[in-house]
């Protein structure tokens, strides 16, 4: 039986009872994390052969006769180039294969548009306003960037299929301080959602007022399935050119979730304007990035096969870690009807929406008993949640074990606190 | 006897045989680079041993029990940080290590200088005008970050103990416009000059007027040296502090001409102000740094005395490079009065001066006959040499006998391009 047709007296009798259990739990001193996503230790192993890679005896001179040991090409090296591309959904001379960090490029972008301006136009410091528009719940360090920068965000709501679209035409077209958008497209952050081709297609159509407008279109889990048959996800880069927006859109992906994080690849698949005018920039930043780590996945991977490839094995390790925190959620939360999830067919996250008013609460009571959670809130920009109801779980750090016992806390603490609001 | 006074129709007798050498060298189509500061494909070698400090059996797990193969630790790991620190002259917690390029360092920092401010003083775009102090000759790309961001360079003449105290006391002083200078304390990039005691105390007890000033103390070359007993270069930390000066100065490093050019380790030495300040946009920034390559230079090296006698290795490497340059130049410029040089004890670089005027054709001569240099006037904002004479010489990478070849070239042409300007 639900809350809303429970009697309040029964109601009040359980959530006695759940106090109790929540005292046990807290008792126990426990330490379990579930809020940023992190790929595993186990995860981690998967790639040590890596570091086998290159020793004292490869040849570091690669495929045009640079030696990699040595300073130059800033735009990357043509072995990652040729692997990374097809990940992006891009030719192998709309690539740059950048840093450690997605993150950075993407900070850096905006940044140089300040100082410098999108291709041409006026820098974004000499205009009075800059707004991005954030699909939510979204990503909170995309936001982050936005609030360091000044730049006012709007909300847009996303369903199933992606972000409202009928929104974003109407106002990109009409707005012209709008200058960008922050898209995960392909299991969405927090969400898991993956864009239908209508969305695609529509942003590759987009028809912005302002000539400086991008999309940030953050292809961070393109390759990271939890099912056999993914969905495939529309090319948005072969849309744009269709559009004639060949400038409009830049990609991001990375290694971070693939083999090291901190220590993989990052890469930025855009067109050729946008490549030849960003790095002129990049160029007063840096000599180049480090062409002997981006060696070494390309010679490890062999090729978009071998990446692929290695994608399964972590496959393996996650489909039972969101399997164990949607069971916990069917099993405690679905029959009282406080709340809905997401079920991802990949990524690194699951969406909760408890009740209005009590995300806050859940993630404090969590805290308490020893479960770190992202804060709430964290997934809408400023840090905030204008219904308090959205929780981002990331599953993947903690063991199955771990897991299952910080989805009892959870579960848990999400009906102490709807009981709460309703009592 | 010197050019100064011989007869003008014996010079043309002269240059007319140097012609025809030119002439002879321009027909081998030789193709020789002096022009970047390189590390040789010899010196590249000495580092290969670091590609087996790490491979699929080792452990990754730090001294205080983090996972470096995972997100984490923003400011760098402590192995890398205690090596390192002793290197830049500083304390464990006055140190962050980085990513594989200082200049990004450099650039970040004057980046978040614009957009935020320095230790919440108002952000330098707000501000009308920001200046910066340039020793002159200088490093090129200290400059280009300076253009890039609008910044107006003003020129500081140097000698061998270094920059004029007395008008950069005068300037800082009394301008609150000027923000930073930018220094190559040891082995100065052109000139190898080191910086006297006294310019360090002078340096570290400044009153600047803007108390957003900065000390770019860029120490590229602290420990490459040339010599068996090096100028020891007194620690700007110290004296910084002695003045109360704490915050007034960044000072930078990297590996990059120690182990692998673009594959190293930056680090940024600063007080603990600084680095809180400074932590909190690289936050937004980054998650970190490449932790494991942090970790194969700390366990490569093992210790700062490690890192120390690797040095020597590159030291045997680099003395016959730099005695060929200046043994050509005794020879062959010396006797005719129509050249002046530096003769390091260290770093990458020697300082030329032609006659006034001659640089821009010396260059031209030399790339006609496939030597490449340093485009005249780099070592000076904006690329303008008042005086059209100094020259950067980049010994390291060509081989020796390349490098003998290459000066051959060189002296022809400052001998023909002074004749010119005589005759």
């Amino acid at each position: 039986m639900g809350f809303k047709d429970m009697d309040k007296n029964k109601l009040a009798a359980m959530k006695c009872q759940w106090d109790n259990e929540y005292d046990k739990f807290k008792a126990m001193n426990l330490n379990l994390n579930m809020a940023r996503g992190k790929p595993s230790p186990e995860q981690l192993e998967l790639s040590m052969d890596m570091l086998d890679t290159l020793n004292s005896n490869s040849k570091l001179i690669g495929l045009n006769g640079d030696d990699y040991r040595n300073y130059g090409l800033l735009d990357g090296i043509p072995e990652a180039k040729t692997i990374f591309s097809k990940m992006l959904g891009v030719s192998e001379d709309e690539i740059i294969v950048c840093g450690n960090a997605s993150l950075n490029i993407m900070y850096d972008i905006i940044s140089t548009s300040y100082l410098k301006g999108v291709c041409g136009n006026t820098p974004w410091h000499k205009q009075e306003k800059i707004k991005f528009l954030c699909p939510v719940p979204g990503y909170d360090r995309h936001f982050s960037i936005c609030e360091t920068f000044g730049i006012e965000m709007i909300n847009i709501p996303t369903s199933e299929t992606g972000p409202d679209m009928d929104l974003i035409e109407k106002l990109v077209s009409e707005d012209e301080t709008i200058k960008g958008i922050w898209c995960v497209p392909q299991y969405s952050n927090p969400t898991g959602y993956v864009y239908s081709d209508e969305t695609v297609k529509r942003f590759a159509a987009l028809k912005p007022k302002a000539s400086d407008f991008r999309i940030f279109w953050d292809n961070a889990y393109c390759i990271h399935h939890l099912v056999d048959s993914p969905r495939i996800l529309l090319n948005i880069m072969d849309e744009c050119k269709k559009n004639h927006n060949d400038d409009m859109v830049y990609i991001f992906g990375s290694t971070s979730k693939i083999t090291f994080a901190g220590s993989g690849v990052a890469v930025l698949g855009t067109s050729k304007g946008n490549i030849a005018d960003l790095t002129k920039v990049m160029n007063m930043r840096t000599i180049g990035y480090d062409k002997i780590n981006q060696f070494r996945h390309a010679k490890y991977f062999g090729s978009y096969e071998g990446l692929i490839k290695h994608m399964n094995k972590h496959k393996e390790l996650l489909v039972p870690k969101f399997n164990a925190v949607t069971e916990a959620l069917e099993k405690e939360i679905a029959p009282l009807g406080i709340g809905s999830w997401t079920k991802p067919e990949g990524g690194y996250f699951i969406s909760f929406d408890s009740l209005p008013g009590c995300a806050k609460r859940i993630v404090a009571l969590c805290k308490n008993a020893g479960v770190t959670l992202t804060g709430a809130g964290a997934t809408y920009p400023y840090g905030k949640d204008p219904d308090d109801r959205n929780i981002r779980i990331a599953p993947t750090y903690p063991s199955v074990d771990e897991l299952k016992k910080a989805m009892e806390i959870f579960c848990l603490a999400v009906k102490i606190a709807s009981a709460e609001t309703i009592l």
